[in-house]
């Protein structure tokens, strides 16, 4: 099943979400959406005329195993009345909000329709994508999750732009990231962005999207480790992000930073190939001053990292984790590292 | 992906079920039972080969949504350290077992290996296999779950052999189901059977299974429809159960009766065939007698009973219900029938 991708100016009306959807008559929609964009433009009013509805804080606490239930509860007495072929859940915010509703939707009566409208850029460029869906259990993030890829993904501008534009940065380390993977036209078209302007990231998210698909859609499942590319960055990056309680996007950048030095030094990254990313790094994200900020505070104690390495699923044993190396732009290279290697490596790297 | 079932005399080693399963050396079975089975013959020194286990209380409370995170930090203490890729559920129990761990299975770490072991022979004819699993939300059956085929069903003939024989009857009901709805050699071997002996069940089961199998594979995740004939009985089936609390199995063939007369009163059943399958069915489950007794007890209020219509996930819409008929042996039929009708044919029928 592939996922449809429509481009909307505004928010788009049911009549609008039926017929890109190819919905029948019967189609339903339940609106999961993040409650503070009430506040963002002519929203309370859109979701107004959507008579089912569910308005969430969004955050890490609604991705919670343990609040599961209580909401499903919830959700059940709003659309529980509704057929499980004619329902449709349509996920309105950011990542976060976007990971519950397709859970809940992949689980609801075996299964639902679902549509993502991401509010972010982060979920715009990314998590809508690929069909994703997680909740953490007892903190360990998305231990419980699904493989359910949304029916169709609309991006609109205008909620888009309702972003604080502090946030573009955020969703950018995802951008160049895939970029990186891809290489080609969308590597230059991203590195040729005058600024993170709204208009910027619009005008290249149809191609970073279409590159995001290409790769899960070589592995949709993860089952043949191929779509573990996708990871460039994120092993180190997320235990950064674990600890210093940093943006996403942010620890992404810097775990991107990582590998590549990594890679230069053990000879498989060519120099030219680190130091032109990492130009491009400071230039977006002023990177050395966020280092500088946090190698002032605590280290990350060596079995905090190893536990934090051990959390993520892409083990590939109980002491080797894959891990993606980048030898040249849009050249990706996954190699089985042992946990003590990486722990060393960032010793080395000043973390 | 195509389910592999498998005939075993005993119950099966871990080095068994890795050959059997292709599993690699690193595979890790997470075994969840039926805690009652650690009174039968050699279950419980069996079990503790496996150090990954999870005993569980089998019924409709270990299905309940609001208990499945409790359960599942329990389960992740235990299988935490593994990795998704490595992780194989072994659900060894009946229906609720299977549920409960199939659920799991399908959303842990996205995604794990599953195998059902069943061990009573409702689960080994009917819902070990067809890939549905299910929890309640607060009361309301099944409504949160997933499609997830099992890699693998282990028939194991000395845990089936244990269970208790006046269970053999209500395994029978969904039994004679299937061969109705596949005809054939099917119905001839099933309708020939001397008794409902351990060694009768064992001889028609692969049958049976390949029957229910080929059914389900037409139509995996019920889109198209075609799978709602299994549902054949199911629809006032599931009504008496809710009310009356009876068995599964004794529901379903009341189901099945009920079927068969509205049928032949519209003409489209033949008489023939449903005088057969009425004396089939009181010969070995002594139908009427229950019939009796139940219809001495409080009579189903229509506003119930129209509530436990519309419970049921097989709504065509929000006042229709896909009734099962069965024109012929081996030649059932799906129609969308109004649920009043159903209460009018109810009503009509004593109930």
């Amino acid at each position: 099943m592939s996922t449809r991708i429509r481009y909307s100016t505004n928010l788009p009306s049911a009549t609008w979400l039926k017929r890109h959807l190819r919905g029948s008559k019967d189609t339903k929609f339940l609106i999961i959406f993040d409650r503070k964009l009430k506040n963002k433009g002519r929203f309370a009013q859109w979701v107004r005329q959507f008579p089912l509805r569910y308005g969430v804080v969004a955050g890490e606490k609604l991705k919670s195993m343990e609040l599961f239930s209580h909401h499903a509860h919830r959700l059940n007495k709003i659309a529980g009345a509704v057929s499980g072929r004619a329902l449709v859940v349509v996920s309105v915010g950011g990542g976060s909000v976007g990971d519950f509703a397709g859970f809940f939707a992949s689980v609801y009566k075996r299964g639902v329709g679902l549509v993502h409208l991401p509010s972010t850029w982060l979920a715009a460029i990314d998590s809508a994508h690929g069909g994703k869906t997680g909740l953490n259990l007892a903190g360990a993030k998305n231990q419980i999750g699904t493989f359910y890829p949304a029916s169709m993904v609309v991006m609109c501008r205008s909620l888009l732009a309702s972003q604080n534009p502090h946030l573009h940065q955020a969703a950018y380390a995802e951008l160049y990231k895939i970029s990186l993977l891809a290489g080609g036209s969308l590597y230059k078209q991203t590195s040729q962005l005058a600024n993170l302007s709204t208009n910027a990231l619009w005008e290249v998210l149809p191609k970073s999207v279409a590159a995001k698909n290409k790769i899960v859609g070589q592995d949709p499942q993860e089952k043949k480790g191929y779509r573990q590319i996708l990871n460039l960055g994120h092993t180190v990056g997320h235990a950064l992000e674990s600890f210093y309680d940093i943006p996403h996007g942010m620890a992404v950048a810097l775990g991107l930073k990582f590998a590549l030095n990594w890679g230069e030094r053990l000879g498989t990254t060519s120099v030219q190939t680190n130091s032109e990313i990492q130009k491009e790094l400071e230039s977006r994200l002023g990177l050395s001053q966020v280092e500088r900020q946090l190698r002032r505070r605590k280290r990350i104690p060596a079995m905090t990292l190893k536990r934090l390495l051990h959390r993520d699923k892409k083990m590939a044993s109980s002491d080797q984790v894959t891990f993606v190396f980048l030898d040249k732009i849009g050249k990706p290279r996954r190699e089985k590292v042992t946990v003590s290697s990486v722990l060393r490596e960032m010793r080395r790297q000043g973390w």
